[in-house]
């Protein structure tokens, strides 16, 4: 319904696409310009790779500070932000982007909530961060109803034959849970990991393996190659171990754990000029092809570009001044400084 | 002497004019591309306009960084350049840079330190900081004899009259100690300001009343307008009250402490495009009209250019880049990261 609103549709100046630290830094931007801003991820949290690719490991090179994990600098990044406390849309990504006759963006998300707005900051990074799955042909038909990437309010194992997959700190803590709780104990718990070496804390390693001896979890070493169905319902999977030998594992539900991964998804399809799946840039506004549409941090590509952190900061600066031109038309955008600006101050709440 | 490389010459890939918030991080980030980088600035100490002009000012807007002053951000950027340790030549200016047949550039300090070097950032902000003057035709050829800026090694005033011309702390404190300290004790001194309100602490203007009411200072309110000269040498200092009469006061020395202004200084006269007492710079590499020779923060101008730190941080690190390709002819420069890089992590003795 191009051009009609619907109710629950939120009208904003501001989308950002994206919450890892260039998304971010463009909200506190934007925030400074007095320009409420809408930002959806696709993973449940803030952070972007920050956060799910090196959330303990030392970042050096964001300028002031020495030493940062990745988690510490969102946390910044948040704490920075918070004057302007924009709205977070988080486990969705977007899934439509169409123009509308006035000039603005409808924007819809896979949760189904829409936007219409003047502005598209795109800080999409790798591109959004999905759970990996396991692929054999057929078996995503029984995602959401038996198999499941994350453990959240709507995995309910009691009394189920749960195979969870996987071999990292999430994967154990979730066979853990399943396999002690007695809330939402299931009937019983199978880790499956291609190699028999788990990556976890010593301390949980030691708890898996005695729920391992106690007969609460039984740890198996192989990959799913193949499932059973019986009339719409998988009801095992065959696990090859490192033989080559194949047997099948009964099971009711399989939580897969097998960390995320970045697909550019349904951005490649909105006609912004590409290239090498990087989207093209100026370097004055960090706009697209599109008027409205601005690329920041490592999804853009511009001569010389370096896919750092700190030019995400740069980028979502000037393409934050050229999108005010474009949401306060009327208005001459000046460079106020934080240091000296006391409408800056009292917008900071200085 | 082109390419004659003098004894006392600094041979070097890098050379940073300027040691302000873009002038360290471009030496940090030259440090991580292993290149030596030398720092000069007209300053005695690092931090440029950050400690010159907003030492205690808070700063909102560095990416992860929500509140900061700028004295402990050029703290927090010399501590993250530590490990790299370049060489500060402060206090100087670049008087003069002259291209070689070699390609290189030699470049010539109001201190007399050469150095002949592969690439130039200049990070030079608003300009060297130089002491503001007071403005008379001729008083000029006193400066260094009888008219002094700072208080340093070379003002020795034991047993002359003394004229302190300034009306913040660094004029207060210096009556205070040429008037009181035995070791240095002027024969007489005369503190002058505009106005009749000094500028500092509570506790140090009451020092300065004490000594003013001990008879240790005099206090004058006025400007000086003319001067006396007796066979070279100054005599008197002719000052105008607020009613506009003028009367002399003998003096052997003056001390002039009015703060400091910017002066862009020869860099206009090196033949690099500008605009606008701007340095033009390409958004790729930034570097100015001559290659070799990059232009970062406020100094430069481009389309879109915004005067912010972040700006400068972003500018410091691409013309890193282009200058490591210069530096290192033969070598493929990779963008590597901090988080993960061994090569860094040792370079950083992380």
């Amino acid at each position: 319904m191009p051009n009609q609103v619907q109710s629950d549709c939120i009208q904003t100046d501001a989308l950002v696409i994206g919450a890892g630290p260039t998304g971010l830094f463009a909200a506190f931007q934007l925030g400074l310009q007095e320009i409420k801003t809408h930002i959806v991820d696709s993973l449940h949290y803030a952070g972007g790779q920050c956060i799910e690719l090196y959330p303990d490991k030392p970042i050096y090179d964001i300028p002031g500070t020495p030493r940062c994990t990745g988690r510490e600098l969102t946390e910044n990044l948040l704490k920075q932000l918070k004057p302007f406390d924009p709205q977070f849309h988080l486990g969705q990504e977007i899934s439509s982007l169409e123009k509308q006759a006035d000039g603005r963006f409808l924007a819809q998300t896979t949760a189904g909530q829409s936007f219409l707005t003047k502005t598209i900051f795109i800080a999409a990074g790798v591109g959004a961060f999905q759970a990996r799955q396991i692929k054999l042909d057929g078996l995503e038909r029984f995602n959401g109803s038996q198999i499941f990437y994350r453990s959240d309010a709507n995995t309910v194992f009691a009394n189920k034959h749960l195979l969870v997959v996987g071999g990292d700190t999430a994967a154990i803590q979730s066979a853990l849970n399943f396999a002690t709780d007695s809330t939402q104990k299931a009937a019983s718990v199978t880790l499956l990991h291609r190699r028999d070496v788990l990556q976890a804390e010593p301390e949980l390693l030691q708890q898996f393996q005695a729920a391992c001896e106690a007969g609460k979890i039984r740890f198996m070493v192989g990959q799913v190659t193949a499932y059973s169905e019986v009339q719409g319902c998988m009801t095992a999977a065959h696990i090859t171990d490192v033989d080559g030998q194949t047997a099948p594992l009964a099971l009711d539900v399989m939580l897969v754990l097998l960390g995320l991964s970045p697909k550019l998804g349904p951005l490649a399809s909105w006609g912004l000029a590409m290239s090498r799946k990087q989207v093209e840039v100026d370097t004055e506004k960090f706009s697209t092809s599109e008027p409205g549409i601005f690329a920041i941090g490592d999804i853009n590509s511009y001569p010389g570009k370096k896919k750092l952190i700190l030019s995400g900061f740069h980028e979502a600066t000037l393409a934050v001044f050229g999108a005010a031109e474009i949401i306060f038309p009327e208005k001459k955008i000046m460079l106020q400084y934080t240091t000296t600006s006391p409408r800056l101050h009292a917008l900071l709440g200085a």
